[in-house]
């Protein structure tokens, strides 16, 4: 079954202590939606400008994403700016162009309104919502978000919570939303607000699931050095809702091998500058890493 | 087969945000013990000064702990008082007086010399070093450190790793010892240094061991809310060593289960103050959570 990803297209500026890469493609709904390709088939829903390089057109369509979604509006791709520090757990924003993302209203062909299993990448969840106003029955519906739309939109993210069966969200924010530092606590705080499944995730310490048959960890995929951390936790999303939409069976157990999945990806996310290393996956390389994170939790 | 602890006996004075209680039994050899009794039997090495409470002689005796190397000396037994921030992650020293500690020499009883399982809790490497000077051919050597000795006594330590087989610190230290903010080249430094297996400690993100074949990663048995946890990480070690000297077979294999055995008494460990909790723990129970890890990590 086919996986709907709605999030950010972005050109990303990325500066680490060792390099600099300016305007990359970026954005929470590419690199979710490169991620899920190499599982199932994805349909893109974003904006860019008509400044958008050809050459991520080309990138999007080897990795084989319909781009009926994607809306191509006069004037500049968002753009995003930024910086990390020498141990690439923090970054800073250096600049934000909205763009043509300033105006951006999801708007769905209607071949896209019956896809099975929604990935609401990060995006203002009032556009989240809007995309599942469009859609018909799915079977599976998913949502990231970021600290920012928890300060400024918070009434939003909550209405939206109350719609999806999945929320994804790292530590720092499942304590700004709960007022929890624990974060089984934290984790059954977001469960009253709506979706049965709570993902949070923890960096480089993994990601724990909380769900109706209780809890699992997965730690992540260990490296040895991190190029660029941009996208890790899109790419692990994205993966995670590739692999569920092409698996049949019960759900959970599919989230569970779905959240390892998606640590691999991830983690060939971190080891090259934007999508350059992801784009050039292979499924045995992606096996690979699966067959070793079983190892590495074996006991 | 048996295992000799050596470290700290002590009395701990603990204030978390909810509670205050003066002069618990602590000390890295008592959590070690106390934890590693439920396993094997435990030669205690140790002293403390002959106002240390009866009761806590025969708490060690109730966990069967043999305490022929415990020397009662005349003066005050060793006693630490700290306090933790909201989180519990943090704590600070309020006050720490050695007393009997201060001289203390580690003497081994002829029949300790034999012991199969060395386990040198966190005590000054100098004193981890004469133990090993005493024993004839043990089976393993495992050994626990703290800040303080990278700090006051890092070339004891260094002539220490040289000869133990197991090395366990936390992140901090393991950052401190080789300067790697990555976890995988701090382990890959200090396998240099001595020791085949390096374990780092994550607190509440788990451990991750690093040997020939290989790493293991367990997650921290997830709590929900945490009473006290000071010597945790002495229980979790304890548990580990504990369990290795009751199981025949490859020692890696059952080194990873014993680092979940380990998580799991270190997690009883923090829903009491001091040992209060560990002490009326069952194997019915210990078995019971790490059933319970088994099924949180399992994909």
């Amino acid at each position: 079954m086919s996986v709907l990803v709605v999030g950010s297209t972005a050109l990303d500026s990325i500066k680490t202590p060792h390099a600099e890469n300016p305007r990359l493609l970026g954005g929470s709904a590419s690199h979710s939606a490169v991620a899920a390709s190499f599982f199932a088939p994805v349909k893109l829903v974003g904006v860019v400008g008509d400044d958008f390089p050809k050459q991520y057109i080309r990138l999007y369509k080897r990795h084989k994403i319909d781009l009926q979604g994607l809306q191509i509006l006069p004037g500049k791709t968002f753009h995003w700016s930024g910086e990390y520090e020498v141990n690439m757990d923090n970054r800073r924003t250096l600049l934000t162009e909205l763009g043509v993302f300033e105006t951006f209203t999801p708007t769905l062909p209607k071949e896209h309104q019956n896809t099975e299993y929604v990935l609401l990448a990060n995006i203002a969840p009032s556009l989240q919502s809007h995309v599942l106003d469009q859609m018909r029955r799915p079977k599976f519906i998913t949502a990231d978000t970021m600290d920012l739309w928890l300060n400024i939109a918070l009434k939003d993210l909550l209405a939206l919570l109350k719609r999806v069966d999945c929320f994804v969200l790292n530590e720092s924010e499942a304590h700004q939303l709960t007022e929890c530092t624990n974060m089984l606590k934290a984790a059954r705080a977001i469960h009253k607000l709506g979706p049965k499944y709570v993902i949070i995730k923890k960096g480089h310490n993994g990601a724990f699931l909380s769900g109706p048959n209780g809890l699992f960890v997965t730690p992540a995929y260990p490296l040895e050095s991190v190029v660029d951390p941009t996208g890790a936790g899109d790419s692990f999303v994205g993966g995670m809702v590739g692999y569920l939409a092409n698996k049949p069976g019960p759900i959970e157990r599919n989230l569970r091998r779905g959240m390892v999945y998606g640590s691999v990806i991830a983690s060939y996310c971190c080891e090259g500058f934007g999508l350059s290393r992801t784009t050039k996956l292979t499924r045995a390389q992606i096996e690979k890493r699966v067959k070793e994170l079983r190892q590495v939790t074996k006991f």
